[in-house]
């Protein structure tokens, strides 16, 4: 298990790039928000899918995480995504994943995309992670 | 129809933060190339899902447009990747794309991805874009 | 809108070989559940895929003919399911679906699928239908 | 590995309601034959979506069969489809399944369906096999 914080740090100092916030852990699931900015707009005024795409699996990654504690390289093996409104372009993202599974080799969990303030999703994704065995030592 | 030429300049005016080359188009086929950055890589030294799958977009993309040509504002609807090998840092990533379906309102496309030089894929996705209706103007 | 027992007699008259109960439809959900016999099983003992695949389909047309009513010709265009855990080979199957998005032209929702009484899911589809446009007579 | 005579005994004494015919095995691939009838159709003369996804699912465990042998327990954990034409009501149905990972754990595959006779496929599917371990003996 890890907390909110031990995430958030753990984020910072290894996906850097990533940008996200943590805002809720626990009972097989996560929140997380970003904040849109210029660069991840598409012509038209619209978050561009690859942005939803990189927060669906985050947020699938932090859900997975905050379970399974920090020391574990999951990896993502199957990603699934529906595109289903046209999020705001000047409203935060919000990613909510609930996890289905929980293996000792597979998790899957699906994360609805809003845009912060709608209630309709603008995107939902399904994912399955791989999670390595864990290696026990002498 | 749009040619290479015309589709780069295309993406490089309103897709800048994409930054591929788009080495061939042509035959409802498209194949394009990035350079892996540290920027693009994750922990462990592997490049991070949400470049292949943001490649894998982009292939279909420019797939379609090298068709339909660069006025319609196509929209990914469904994306499903599937990441089967651990990609290589220290290669460029190449996504070649085949359009399976290209229909008036939905083109449907399968993108492989490799690292330079492996002939066996690191991941495969299957798209499918939205092509808004042509307007008939006078 | 269509009633639960107008469904049920449209699918009895049109789709036969289906074969199941429609126990709840509205709100942009519905719940059907199936008899498992001898010739849904596999060997091992578990319900087959494609009795959970033909199950999360129909789910998701009985929803959304119970919105936009018995007389539109929807057809699947897109179905990914996740196979989670191992159905019991004596219980019935039951398949929840909601609507997520409920478009003129696509149609959007989610399945989960149970063991009757286990509260875990078997298995969870996300498919799109798409809608045929309404034709105008004059 | 296992022949082309091998897994139609297999499939014939396990999944007798399958009911097709393996017309080619190897080189980590297989195609698959069903014929069609009264049942497999939907109002509209069309084949139903099930009929499709079960000969998708097929495909892939008759190649994957194929290679590891008939011993092996494995189970489809994914599979996505995309519907793409409307099939023939009175033509055969063919799949061809190309093995694109073949791990110790996880296969992945990718199946194009056809009405015998029109090389554009009416759908496309990808899907991935969990392959249990091997148990050794003493």
């Amino acid at each position: 298990m890890a907390t909110k914080e031990e995430l958030a740090e753990f984020f910072e100092q290894d996906f850097p790039q990533a940008n996200f916030i943590i805002e809720r852990v626990g009972d097989r699931s996560a929140t997380i928000r970003k904040k849109i900015t210029h660069e991840h707009l598409r012509p038209g005024g619209t978050v561009s899918g690859p942005v939803l795409m990189e927060m669906a699996d985050a947020a699938l990654y932090v859900a997975i995480l905050s379970e399974i504690g920090l020391v574990a390289l999951a990896v993502t093996t199957n990603l699934n995504i529906n595109f289903m409104r046209k999020p705001a372009s000047d409203k935060d993202v919000i990613a909510e994943c609930k996890l289905m599974k929980l293996g000792k080799l597979l998790a899957i969990g699906e994360v609805s995309l809003f845009s912060d303030g709608d209630p309709n999703p603008v995107a939902h994704a399904v994912g399955t992670y791989a999670i390595p065995p864990v290696k026990k030592f002498g």
